[in-house]
């Protein structure tokens, strides 16, 4: 967390303090529920901002046509490209591609075989060995780097990296490449007594790390692709869970309603996504009765971070596919699209 | 729920308030965060309501050497023969076989094919007949009457047969049938800041409809034995997802601890069972470091609900097995056995 995210914390402590009250008691004494600071400081005023603010209001305003009850009050958030940056490649194929040299360390003979050989010519400096990696090259690399052990010891290994790794453009942790406005995003809808969710296409484990700390969700609030566990008992026979490479949930596409359903149970009021892997989704969640909203964050900004996706004429890649058919069915079903250029009048906590 | 869990929840709306005011801000002010009446008044003094006591005083208070942050407090119930009664058949199954007729109905040539003949015969008065279910029977029964219907389907015919299913024995809806007792620990462990779990063999999506009104459990805190769901689109072109007849949780034994980590992801603090089904969730929460409590409900009160199982000489049934290893079990790993009998004041919130 970056000095400027702790100010926004600070910030809303107030407003926090103003919700206990409200909520717990001083409703029921009529007093005013909520603080009259502006709740998205680094939005600019536009379409997207006024649809979050119109969305709250409406579905916590008592007596509001569209209220929702507060225990059906779920968000779900994509993460990459959503929540933090997901140029020039997913952090957790990052976390990935590093783990490799220790695995070679410990078993030489990998050194010589793909994908791992192709790894390490990534990590020596040829980036552009990184497009020879296929999924399935990728799914080998996880199951070999991040299964096979007990999550405690996943956890301890990916709490490490994620505490020295730097992104290459900012020279700063991953975990600081949060994107100011959708902080406040989720800080809003939590104040208005939103459970907030991550659902990801990431592994669950790993996102799960440093969701608490990064972005107030806890580890039961991640929904991602997850693999099996297996239970056994070690040595000294303690009880623990083995890491296996077996995929419970490929929680993209079709895979987030499914999974959505799997570990929330109930439909999303709200959902926040940036790419094709987020439509069902989006679809899903627009589709309910009632007040819903769903936003599909544009990465239209080439200067303060990175602009991709054919929609707008933007180039293609590998990560975050953005089309133009994705963009057409934003427009069809009534999702708003973020456009990170306009909307967003600061886009990191750490930006002056 | 019966009038008299209602008058329970009217004698906690006072420790509710107490503890908002003194989580959310009178902490601060120094003002006392307890409310001093009896959090467990359905329990007799003893070992048994010593420990829960014990354990959520020490686990609560600040400075404490078994301290636990709040957002670490997990407890997971069993739900079958520990939040409610198992006898003589789960009602999930139950609700199975009860679906069975409408299913023989649309389909009549199933009127002769086993399961479902033998369902019948169940359903004629043959109860004896429901000893010839094997596990492959019931999982068939299950996929024949619980799947292939979208999930709001499923839903809303379950939700339809609890409001007028009876029990044989009290001829009271099955959701009348709670244990009075383990209410009161549900509500005592979330008046400090504990979140409460189910964690049940029986389907996720059918405990789901109830645990809300039920227990005050929301649907995304149950993790129960769960089937695949698949995304498509109705006629209208909306979208919705279909329950499909695909294991993905096997929610007992060594799936307990499994499907704890894929759906919380954190090691409970607390947790709470009866049967041989829960002993791997028991061992996996009082394994892990710092305060733990495990508790174990023994049916030893033939007279005001059942008594079975080998451990002191009970018979021993199909459900809810409760066998010597694991009485035994309890004993050598510092599990606390509540017993019926003796530990608990009144059973149900009807009794008198």
């Amino acid at each position: 967390m970056g000095k400027g995210t702790r100010n926004v914390k600070t910030m809303y402590s107030v407003s926090a303090l103003a919700r206990t009250f409200a909520l717990g008691a001083l409703l029921t004494l009529g007093l005013p529920a909520q603080a009259q600071t502006d709740p998205l400081p680094s939005w600019n005023d536009g379409a997207a901002k006024t649809a979050i603010v119109d969305f709250v209001q409406a579905t916590t305003t008592q007596g509001s046509p569209k209220f929702v009850p507060p225990a059906e009050r779920i968000a779900t958030f994509d993460q990459d490209g959503t929540l933090w940056v997901e140029h020039p490649m997913y952090t957790q194929v990052m976390y990935v591609l590093e783990r490799v040299p220790a695995l070679v360390k410990a078993k030489p003979e990998l050194a010589k075989v793909a994908p791992f050989s192709t790894v390490l010519e990534v990590l020596k400096g040829d980036r552009a060995a990184i497009a020879k990696l296929t999924e399935k090259d990728l799914l080998e690399l996880v199951a070999a780097t991040s299964t096979g052990m007990s999550v405690e010891t996943f956890q301890s290994e990916a709490k490490k990296w994620l505490a020295e790794a730097k992104d290459p453009r900012w020279k700063k942790p991953y975990t600081e490449l949060t994107y100011l406005p959708m902080q406040e995003v989720l800080k809003y809808l939590r104040a208005n007594g939103y459970k907030t969710y991550i659902v990801t296409g990431g592994g669950q484990d790993f996102v799960r790390v440093y969701s608490e700390a990064t972005y107030g969700i806890p580890p039961e609030q991640v929904v991602g692709s997850a693999g099996g566990t297996k239970y056994g008992y070690g040595k000294d026979g303690k009880p623990f869970l083995t890491k296996e490479p077996k995929l419970l949930l490929n929680d993209n596409n079709a895979g987030k309603p499914e999974g959505i359903h799997l570990m929330i149970g109930r439909r999303p009021v709200a959902a926040f996504g940036n790419s094709t892997g987020d439509r069902q989704m989006l679809e899903y969640t627009k589709a309910g009765d009632g007040a819903r909203l769903s936003m599909l964050v544009l990465h239209d900004d080439a200067k303060r971070e990175y602009a991709y996706g054919p929609a707008q004429g933007l180039p293609a890649t590998k990560v975050g596919t953005f089309t133009q058919a994705l963009y057409d069915d934003a427009k069809k079903k009534g999702w708003t699209v973020i456009s990170m250029r306009n909307d967003w009048k600061k886009i990191f906590a750490f930006e002056q």
